[in-house]
């Protein structure tokens, strides 16, 4: 029966209920996380064969990996980043262990260096703002935070971002400098952004000539059906358009082979590229050139980094449906209350009815489930309406993590009985 | 016969016969390089070991070093570095392949957050100066020039730089925030800093509350002979007067096992180290813990760094005592020439005549034979009395490096009697 449909007595009896269920999991003093992206063992055993007999330290193009050299990544690995993240070879740099260092080290460059050759770096600007697709990603938000950026809360759709919104704000305010995207299963929501939105990205003529878009393509392979979301290559529509400086992205292995031991890339247009160089050169001799040619020699091409990722999505799709299907068991009396059903990606997102999250989230806590804070998946914590929580449903095994979403979903209806009867 | 000691005829008989030699290289249209701090192939083979086998993926705390997790490092690999850099494990974080990258990264960090926390960004104050001993590292040098830091010459000695100068620009100019160091067989004159030189530096007291020691430890265990130079310990003699904060210690294994595929480390006190954190926190999820394993494994703990360092040594003393022979053979006669004679690290520093270093450089180049820029080991790439040449023997073959040699001794036997002719 619907909550909205129950009398008071009937609520009361429900949260009676839910609580005596919700104290037999606190008397199991459980230890329980789904706080954050992070594959599972069985994912990690996919790879070791990766470490396995020492590879030939000489790469395509005759260079020693094992010596200093080749700033930007050696030619095999920066074809199979350009097929992965479908832009030519020459527009992509492969670096490290971190994409979300590429992209730190992105904002710090612009902060001191400017955005392209010659331009004003934005310390020395008077504002700067970044556009925030929310729910989004905690660490980008922390990045433009650490750096003191004005954060503007952009709503997400099933399409992507509100895109009359971005237009008005790019195409107006020249001290918006930068968007934070992550458009293939987005992080919470798991929505792949529409090929219109992918054009009208593409299209974009900022009012600030050192405006760029992030495109945080963390999880352009990570799909869990055949049945796969696509995203259209920005790279293609930009450079069709002549925009090809506008965006830049970035992507890496950390959730194809290792997390921490993978390795990352950059993409962009020419100029951009160039210019990236131009300080990196500075920055660095040069990234784990070693890494890299283990990578390719385990991955080899597209058709191998898909037939892996297959075997990810083996182990995964059980985990993801292990929730759905006690939302949709549990949850679907509850008002105001929905959740997303993505295709790919590491996250489920739970809207609750608002004002419920953060209390979900402490019941959660107090039971022994770690959720990623309420609030997280906002600039600087705040979610405005308190009705969203990022479930993370690929690291516990499957057994604990239907454990955990027990906790949650009686979690979620105590909050929000106890909200209707407020 | 000394160049000074010689007749105009006799020196114009002595240009001729070396224009003669000098043409007989050219005439072999060689193609050689010592232009760079590279270990050679054999050095590279030695470290191979490091990559057989698939290391068990859990350190010593129970980390699954293939997922993400530990900011700061894995403790066998802090305990390790500590051991080398003679500081307590837990002012260790050990980071990614790059001990320039963390360089960079720690005055890009200075630039925008300031150089602790709650200091005034350098970006945000009028003038920013950084000390350089002269010669020093030209990476170290294009670091501070990219980011429009004022550089200024300090002579080095034997004992390390001019301290004297040193004291007095540190101790009374607030805009000095900054010195590169590189105290253990210097780059390039392979000179130690004496015991009185660490304990100055250990000692000051900067008009700048902001103002670090960039102490780069490259060579800390790159000795050539047993009777190798001694360091004090830079952290202990801080510690000590109550000052472990005034130093940023960095070093990596680059040269100990591969250039580009080794692991990194800062060493500084609590509080550098705790705001350094504050910052990496938000900058990556953590460095590659597979490498650190795969590191302590093979090298163990500092006996077998030490160990493994002999077998380096047995490959590059040959290459420098080439160097050396030659120079003490060829260039005896030379006025106002010398050259460094350094028991470790990876350069010899050649003094010729003034204004000889860069015609000796092109003449050599013209033979075919790469040198580090004349100039290059001075900010700006300027050696105000072009004297200084850079010699990096370890990288070609021994044959090629005595024919390398040659050229070298031969170019400047004809710049330095050129100019006496002019």
């Amino acid at each position: 029966m619907k909550y909205l449909e129950m009398s008071k007595a009937e609520l009361e009896t429900e949260l009676a209920r839910e609580k005596a269920i919700y104290d037999s999991f606190l008397a199991r003093k459980l230890k329980l996380n789904m706080a954050r992206g992070k594959p599972d063992e069985d994912q990690l055993d996919i790879s070791v064969n990766m470490y396995s007999g020492v590879p030939s330290p000489i790469s395509e193009d005759g260079t020693d990996c094992r010596n200093y050299g080749l700033l930007d990544g050696i030619t095999e690995a920066k074809k199979l980043f350009a097929d992965i993240l479908e832009a030519p070879a020459e527009n992509v740099i492969v670096c490290g262990n971190s994409s979300l260092n590429l992209m730190f080290d992105t904002v710090a460059r612009s902060m001191i260096f400017g955005s392209y050759k010659g331009a004003t770096p934005w310390m020395k600007q008077e504002r700067i703002k970044f556009l925030c697709p929310v729910p989004g990603y905690d660490r980008h938000f922390a990045i433009t935070e650490t750096f003191g950026i004005e954060m503007i809360n952009i709503p997400m759709t099933p399409e992507g971002p509100d895109m009359d919104l971005v237009e008005r704000y790019v195409e107006s305010d020249p001290a918006v400098k930068g968007i934070w995207c992550v458009p293939k299963y987005s992080n919470p929501d798991g929505y792949t952004y529409s090929d219109e939105t992918v054009r009208r990205f593409a299209r974009l003529r900022p009012a600030a000539d050192d405006f760029r878009i992030f495109w945080d393509n963390a999880y352009v392979v990570h799909d869990l059906y055949d049945d796969a979301d696509k995203l259209l290559s920005i790279y293609d529509e930009a450079k069709a358009v002549g925009n090809e400086n506008i965006f830049i992205m970035f992507a890496s292995t950390s959730k194809i082979t290792f997390p921490g031991s993978g390795i990352s890339a950059i993409v962009s247009g020419k100029e951009n590229i160039d210019f990236i160089k131009s300080i990196m050169t500075v920055q660095t001799i040069g990234y784990d050139k070693m890494n890299m040619l283990r990578h390719v020699n385990f991955l080899r091409n597209i058709d191998g980094v898909r037939a892996h990722m297959k075997r990810h999505a083996d182990i995964l799709r059980p985990k993801f449906e292990t929730v759905l299907t006690a939302f949709e068991n549990e949850l679907s009396d509850l008002p105001n209350t929905s959740w997303t059903n993505p295709k790919g990606g590491y996250f489920i997102t739970l809207y609750l009815d608002s004002f419920c999250a953060s209390r979900t989230f402490e019941l959660c806590k107090s039971a022994g489930v770690t959720l990623t804070n309420a609030g997280a998946t906002f600039p600087y914590g705040k979610d405005p309406e308190d009705r969203v929580l990022r479930i993370a449903p690929t690291f516990p095994p499957v057994d604990e993590l239907k454990l955990a979403v027990s906790v949650l979903v009686c979690s979620a209806k105590i909050a929000t009985i106890e909200k209707l009867l407020k």
